[in-house]
């Protein structure tokens, strides 16, 4: 790929298949170039019926012309820099969204020069002409691909540069000490301490601390981005399908499909107070020698092992015995990975009163496993599962702490704590301080990494190349 | 459907699948409507920082917020009555292309009481509010659809009005006679000609023969729209899929699938010099008394009967009598339907220079019935064959003249010549002058449902469910 940023690059902007199509055209002289393909319409505001001296932020209604023939019946819309997305001289042009002319107006503009936009070359526009930074123009795509409320706040806020500026202020602090101690190091000989080394070992402490914190928050943040993972397992006939059917026929939860994997796979997006969860219903559990079976059960394992959340469903008619070998199994399996395990006893409207209690009693379960007794074909008692869920994934304040939600930053922050790690442990050990700048240097440059500040082109090569073209 | 036009109504505008998303909103108050949900950002024109009072033709940017939550970063178009698409006040909000937030934008809308728009019924009020005629709205849904250059202008045409006209000053004409017969019956005990009786003879022949003429093109104009549909008939192996696969190869051909039907039938779309062409391969032709096979066949032949041009491709090495067999079959099938038949004699390079062409002196075709001599693997002499469609549909100059492509026009210009026929054998029989007159009343009444001079509720419910939602 290669990325001329004096072109004046156009691109579809908008999907396919509406009334309307936006094209995007961005660059010096991009409103000069549409100025020669258009005749204005009757019906424009006086003061503004030459497109090419149009001040921004104006629209324009008239015809796009390709020598005689009328291709379009159009709206034009001028933004002038540095006040657009790009910060350069840019246009859009809403046409009806007709493939025909689509691709008509883009030949249009590539013979007048222009040339077709790369996935997300407008957002990088806006990154190089410092319109937004890095972690912003990365906000942007997520912003698109958001589903749910939760994940659409968590872009939203990267995107109005929240994480940026936190992000900058921890570099700052960094910074500042790295010069210190290089103005140290440059009056080496006369031994003056420009920097306060205990002052130094907190700031590299809090430091270490917020993005320790930031950090871990991805594991979290992932799952709002792309849903949190449950698997719903458990002996056959235990009613896992009735759960999953319940969660579904919910009002107030929204069921999409991931295409490609729902018919092969029995797997689910629900939106459940404005929350994204991926329900992955299992095969059936149970101890068996059977070699088809087994494959089948040790893929139930590997679900299990995605997910954040294991609902293992139980049968209460099937008795302690049974559902204690079969928590048994499951504990075994998850290992002592992070995720949650509930215990779900269902069918307890078979049992007479207070029995399942009973049994709830004499089941075996770790400290810290919830676990829900309900009938599943009743509304309310799936709305006691829904609520449980909710609270489990603790995201309901995701909205008002930092959370990071792009594996970029995560190793950008993993590798930045780590340095500061490294710094501390240099003084500990009284190793020569410009080793130790050299790893507070190391732990800026990461830091400068998330927002742009310091951009190896290989990173922005991978960050826009995935993005949408006309974007 | 309810069809309110004091509404404000609302609709996502643009498909799915993009960078950026547009939602239109149109009706008196929509300004203010999105005024209360709008932040105006930083960079606006001066001039025009309030939503609430901007004039139409300008552009806003800023947040659109539901309570605290800012929902998106949108730039907002303004349009003020009657400079708008629908003669209304109107708005575009441009976001990003996020089901989530289009959803969210359409709710918040709906939450201060707009109402979901429902499909067509942004053009619905253009016309309604005068702002285009029936046949220039039923143009846009044309517009939008247009694969191919061919249909775009005949869509383009028919929108800017040329079909209107044509159709408005014929059923003036008629009009202007009606009422001077209708002046003549009042005064009829004083025995006065107010209408000219020769000057209205040739009048109605006159429009007779222009509608006629306009209905004729239906078939052209149909083909044009929804692609001219060849048949390749032939025997097995004779070179049908060759011939095919010829011209899909061919760098000018834009192929592209009809969703649905490619798998079904051998079926492809082909763009040759801006004409689309809908090519059917068939079953191989041969007489047989296999009742598989038959019905095979008897598919075969109602493929034929479809197409408006059939290729038999037959293989020169048969030799003349079973080509002529073959050509009989087709012919007879055929019968006298109005389709072009073209004889393909393919393998000629299989045979001695110069004995293709005795071969084809001795096969036996009509007059007029064209014929070629190819070896279809030659790129050249396909694109012999290229030029020989393009010379039948002769839709070249389809720009030139006017075609309709519409079967609710088709019916309307036929209904109206036929009441002009019985005008004339009226006039001729002598019968009384008040009945001829309704026959002229009831042709300008077909002439008015083109335009919508006289729209039935029930042709505008029809016609404005088949546009798609936010046009």
């Amino acid at each position: 790929m290669i990325y001329d940023s004096s072109d004046i690059i156009a691109a579809p902007a908008s999907g396919s298949g509406g009334a309307i199509s936006v094209i995007r055209i961005s660059g010096a002289g991009s409103v000069a170039m549409v100025s020669s393909l258009f005749i204005p319409g009757p019906e424009n505001n006086d003061s503004e019926r030459s497109l090419i001296t149009a001040r921004g932020f104006t629209l324009h209604y008239g015809y796009l012309k390709d020598r005689d023939a009328v291709i379009d019946e159009v709206i034009v819309s001028v933004f002038r820099q540095p006040h657009s997305y790009t910060g350069e001289d840019s246009v859009e042009i809403s046409c009806h969204a007709s493939p025909y002319i689509e691709h008509k107006i883009m030949e249009m503009l590539t013979g007048k020069g222009a040339r077709a936009a790369m996935p997300g070359e407008f957002t990088r526009r806006a990154f190089i002409n410092g319109r937004i930074d890095l972690s912003q123009a990365e906000a942007v795509a997520d912003l698109i691909a958001s589903e749910s409320e939760a994940s659409h706040r968590l872009a939203m806020n990267q995107m109005r540069g929240g994480f940026s500026q936190e992000i900058n202020s921890l570099r700052d602090k960094l910074l500042q000490f790295a010069s210190l101690i290089e103005l140290e190091l440059d009056f080496g000989d006369e031994d003056v301490d420009f920097a306060d080394r205990d002052d130094l070992k907190a700031t590299i402490g809090q430091v270490r601390e917020v993005t320790e914190t930031l950090a871990a928050s991805f594991r979290l943040g992932n799952a709002i981005r792309n849903g949190f993972p449950v698997a719903i397992a458990g002996r056959s006939n235990s009613g896992k399908s009735t759960i999953l059917n319940g969660l579904l026929r919910d009002d107030r939860a929204i069921v999409s499909d991931i295409p490609g994997t729902t018919r092969d796979a029995i797997e689910a997006n629900l939106n459940i107070g404005g929350i994204l969860f991926r329900f992955i219903d299992t095969a059936g559990l149970r101890e068996t020698s059977d070699i088809i079976e087994n494959l089948g059960i040790r893929k139930t394992y590997q679900k299990i092992n995605e997910a954040m959340v294991v609902l293992l469903v139980t049968d209460a008619t099937d008795g302690a015995d049974i559902i204690n070998a079969t928590v048994e199994i499951i504990l075994k399996q998850m290992g002592s990975a992070a995720k949650e395990l509930v215990l779900i006893i269902n069918k307890c409207d078979l049992l007479e009163s207070g029995q399942c209690m009973e049994l709830h009693k004499s089941v075996n379960l770790p400290t810290g496993v919830r676990s829900l007794m309900i009938n599943a074909r009743e509304e309310d008692e799936i709305a006691r599962l829904r609520d449980l869920l909710l609270e489990i994934t603790g995201s309901g304040d995701a909205g008002n702490t930092l959370i990071i939600t792009n594996s970029r930053h995560y190793s950008a922050l993993t590798s930045c704590s780590q340095a500061l790690k490294r710094a501390e442990e240099g003084m500990a050990d009284g190793i020569p301080f410009d080793l130790v700048a050299m790893d507070i240097r190391q732990a800026t440059y990461y830091l400068g990494e998330i927002t742009g500040a310091i951009t190896p082109d290989e990173i922005l090569r991978n960050i826009f190349k995935n993005f949408c073209i006309g974007k």
